[in-house]
């Protein structure tokens, strides 16, 4: 039987070897924690190698992804799908083991991490996922929910912002069952962290209301049981367990920052496998080693005995229960064809002018209710970005009931969290804010796109319509950036029907992350008809046609915009210019239509081409090319009414008449 | 004489009549902060109001910028340009009493403010150049540079990831000129904001080692001016006097967040009014409120005491003097066009195959040393992104010493506190993250943009050429972003001369924050004519001419992919193809250029176009078109050596030769 630095020298071996063999990676975190995630792996954390996706496996997030190959290293160990020819392609072409743990490329990854601070914050949403989902499904008899949040983070991530906004939610949230290991091993990329980072952490996660244990000794397995033991104790406060490591263990470059971002080298390598005591070639893991680490039978034995409770439950309660599948699985209701109906009949009935941001209220008065997977929520502006509807709910933290969440003023830790609850499973999140604060949230909204998830930002206030607050809060290039994010869907619709259908889409979109960019101000609704109605999905399309083909002028527009652009088309008609209006409320669907579909939207052939749009214009010039114009806002907005903006701006009726008519006069 | 309270309530009736008056406004922080005001601009504030920009006067920073009213009337009742018709125009067209404080458009106002947090984050970056800037040019006998930084911020501002990254330096610095007043109302926009937000601040600010005074009483004059001494008599840690007030002081609304962001209305105004004892009429303020509040003449002799003073030192130290006053107006050195001849002619001799980072530090080795106002930095990735030159030397907390700052990983934080060394005057900084980090200090960034200063950021690992790190820390839509930001300047340079222009470009650019994204990998140097190196710097030029006008194609790239398109034009001249390379490295300046200049750069008429660059594609249609192509990264990149992901994703010659061909035969 080995001993237990012995199993942990075994994740240091095999990173040293996977870095060295890449001649790329970080060595010294896993170095470091080793010690740290035999004591978790080994010992406390429930988990199914077989079964990477069993609904109540304990969640693991390393928040430093960094020490992405510690964590290969324990998943092959307890028995993943995981080779050691995996890890050998450690940071290669298409191996499942790349520089950084990315969700849906290794089995057992929970989430893509690397940007630091990130996976704390994340797996805060994933540790509210499990007070709430339990909250609703266990019964006085009956735990189908019970299974706890651990995070691994470094100097790194608790340095970063997003790592105050995260935790202080964690714990007026009182989320018991999160327990982060802190790697405190003192040194960063620029060396000791003393001179830029003297904070006292304990004191500070302590002022969250967290359970701060420690400093105990990270390399100390029985410090580190007694640590684990002592968090998983508390029910109502999150634990922080502050491990004093040493980066680098046993190689010649231990703490210090040489060993953080390069391989160790040859000579150091054979030196740390010397201190170590490892006697093993590269990549060669002795049997006791693997047996002692092996998790498949306890695993196994695990998600069994948790099937067979789940069966009880099923037995007692089969509505909850094929609720509580329906919602892990990610399917919306069986009724969602209806759900849908009904919500876009009564918007077309109702043909109601408002600002889109009430209309996108108005669908979440329709799907609050429907959908109890829905959890709202925002930062800190909840009248404004018009998130709480009429089946929605104060969340609360005693009862961890509620469907609507305020999450104070933190967007990017909002995002983060979010993320967190669309990873774990059941929950479909959506939250708000204002367009402009996209920036602070942008590297979560851009993690959520690389992994794939269904989370909605609803951003409201999305240009100068904003008014009075001026340019700080108008945004200008907000849209650019999102439609530049991969994987992302913009939707900035022009009215309460492409409102309901964005959220349509949105519900829909199982692997890409959706935002909605709405209007502060009123629009007018528009009549469509049933062919109409049915493109909108398609993300741009004919909303007015001109009298003959093809059209003189091809006149785009999204949003707020577009009834700027149809009364102009009006104007136009009168002066014997046919204008077709487009309407482009999601141009990355658009774009993936055939190329039939757009070309009968934008024929190739008619080259005066008007779009407008009230932010930073260039995005539209890949669709009127270099012989159209665009009418935007090419600077920053001002402090003003919204109409004097418009008027101010350039951004009315007869400048967009005056451009077509220069346009087709050249 | 009025009393103190009396004079608070100036502040108190001029928000509410200008927000009534503009139906549009926050009344709740101006009412709720008024004693706090009145505390500090009536009894401590070192200033003049004749001259908002007098190097030594203390600094005030609105960081919840929505109280945006209270700085206006400070700003009027003490003396500033600033009339009762100013404010009476609050939130209107073209006003110098915009809805959130801007910089340049208000006397007085030292920073934009609005986005929450931002301001305390730049008000670290204040003090810190008052301590640089005090050990560089204060002497033994003369003390010229003397002066404190004070803050006012909300709950906002503290819940915002920002604020524990910028006063975790502040800690660390030991900015005890910092004095941030908290209003601590316990009331966001949510409301009551226990729910969301039941953190210590009180023992999170001591665990930045910061003194933490209170809570006081927000309300009584006493207690400010006592906490207000006890904060300036810590000479070595960063004061925070946590001031307990109501928000909507007096108001029919106080306590509750109805009366953050919206006018009073006429009723509750007047029931203010009277709860306030305030008998005049909107707008009107007694003579001797105004007399009680005037500072011009303190104002005009604390200036004049210091002129002298100043006088005596410029009769000790002509020379430091001299340079005291340049560096204050933002002046380069006289020997500035010699510095940059140099360093022109001294890249165009080496000749240097190099990565564009490791061309960035060459140039820093040049002006580290010629320029003692650059003060540099990383967010804890010195070594990657080359920001230490050999002019370099670590910043010292105890001796206020050095040039280049670690940060620690707080690219936000870094970013603002940059903002607050530009503002303060007196320097101009730089520091670096990686570009896919931009994201993180995005609205710190947009805001540099706003304000119009000089802030240079290096932003370097700019593609997929970050290789093994993988698709977390490769950049993709970071780019775009960037451009569509109005009022900043993104340089790619595809060498080490366009990097050196990208540097004096920096440099010269006073009112426009620049970018300059760089490259991991090393590219090769090109030869060129002096024509051609004069026409870098209007950031798109010819760089390999064709045989014969006018082109058959126009071959655009960026940075580390024009080598790609050099190599491709000389294998399709081969086929007889004669394709002009044009580099565009700052695309907003090529676009400032005049249209003749555009015009023979990329000749309307030549169609065939193909644009390349290992980034989100779109941003380039506007120099394509239609009928051109974009070879670039439409989706996110992934975790291998660089090399197999430019083969991989089609970023290569053959494939630009291919697109190329596709183009010229269709």
């Amino acid at each position: 039987m080995p001993t237990r630095r012995q199993c942990a020298n075994a994740i240091r071996v095999l990173s040293i070897d996977a870095i060295e063999q890449a001649q790329s990676g970080h060595p010294g975190a896993p170095l470091g924690m080793a010690d740290m995630a035999e004591a978790l792996w080994r010992h406390m954390l429930k988990h199914n190698p077989a079964n990477p996706a069993w609904v109540d496996r304990d969640r693991f997030v390393l928040s430093n992804g960094h020490a992405s190959m510690l964590l290969y290293a324990a998943l092959h160990l307890t028995g993943y799908d995981l080779s050691v020819e995996d890890i050998t392609h450690f940071r290669q072409w298409n191996s499942r083991t790349p520089g950084h743990p990315e969700r849906g490329v290794c089995p057992g990854v929970e989430m893509t991490t690397g940007p630091l601070g990130q996976g704390i914050a994340s797996a805060v949403g994933m540790a509210l996922a499990e007070r709430l989902l339990a909250a609703r499904f266990n019964t006085q008899r009956h735990t189908v929910v019970d299974h706890r949040t651990y995070v691994f983070c470094g100097d790194g991530c608790l340095m970063e912002g997003i790592s105050h906004e995260a935790c202080a939610l964690a714990g007026v949230w009182k989320l018991g069952k999160l327990i982060a290991l802190y790697d405190a091993n003192g040194i960063s990329i620029d060396g000791a962290i003393d001179a830029w980072c003297n904070e006292d952490v304990g004191a500070r996660f302590a002022a969250y209301h967290w359970q701060v244990i420690g400093p105990v000794d990270g390399h100390n397995a029985a410090a580190l049981d007694e640590a684990l033991a002592r968090a998983r104790a508390d029910a109502s406060r999150p634990s922080l367990i502050i491990c004093r490591t040493h980066i680098g263990f046993n190689s010649p470059k231990v703490d210090s920052a040489a060993c953080h971002g390069a391989p160790l080298g040859k000579k150091a390598v054979a030196e740390t496998r010397k201190a170590l005591g490892w006697e093993h070639a590269p990549f060669v893991i002795p049997d006791d080693v693997y047996a002692a680490w092996d998790a498949r039978s306890t695993g196994r034995n695990a998600e069994s005995a948790w099937n067979t409770a789940f069966e009880a439950y099923r037995q007692e309660h089969p509505e909850l229960a094929v609720e509580f599948l329906r919602r892990q699985r990610g399917d919306l209701p069986v009724n969602w064809p209806d759900i849908v109906q009904t919500l876009l009949q009564d918007v077309q009935d109702a043909r109601e002018s408002v600002a889109t941001r009430t209309a996108s209220r108005h669908v979440l008065d329709h799907l609050t209710s429907c959908l109890p997977e829905l959890i709202g929520g925002s930062a800190d502006l909840t009248g404004s970005v018009c998130t709480f509807a009429q089946g929605s709910e104060n969340f609360n933290a005693e009862t961890y009931t509620g469907n609507h969440i305020s999450y104070g003023v933190r967007e990017f830790g909002m995002s983060a969290v979010m993320n967190g609850l669309a990873l774990h499973g059941a929950f479909i999140p959506y939250a708000g804010t204002f367009l402009s604060f996209a920036d602070q949230a942008k590297n979560a909204l851009r993690l959520a796109a690389l992994m794939g998830i269904r989370v909605v930002w609803v951003l409201t206030h999305d240009s100068i319509g904003v008014g009075e607050d001026g340019p700080t809060h108008q945004p200008i290039e907000q849209l650019a950036m999102l439609r530049a994010t991969p994987n992302f869907l913009l939707w900035r619709p022009c009215d309460a029907l492409e409102t309901a259908v964005a959220w349509k889409c949105a519900m829909e979109s199982r692997a890409k992350p959706v935002c909605l960019a709405l209007s502060r101000q009123k629009v007018p609704f528009f009549e469509r008809t049933a062919a109409q109605v049915e493109a909108v999905a398609r993300g741009g399309y004919v909303l007015r046609e001109c009298d003959g083909i093809p059209p003189d002028l091809l006149l785009l527009a999204t949003g707020s915009e577009v009834h700027l652009a149809v009364r102009a088309a009006e104007k136009l008609a009168e002066s014997g210019c046919r204008a077709r209006i487009v309407s482009m409320p999601c141009a990355e669907l658009f774009d993936a239509q055939d190329s039939a579909y757009r070309e009968s939207v934008l024929p190739t052939r008619v080259r005066a081409r008007l779009a407008v749009e009230a932010a930073a214009p260039d995005y539209w010039r890949k669709y009127v090319g270099l012989d159209g114009t665009v009418v935007g806002m090419p600077h920053f907005g001002a402090s003003a009414p919204a109409k004097d903006l418009y008027a101010r701006f350039g951004l009315t009726v007869d400048n967009l008449v005056a451009e077509a008519l220069r346009l087709l006069n050249t």
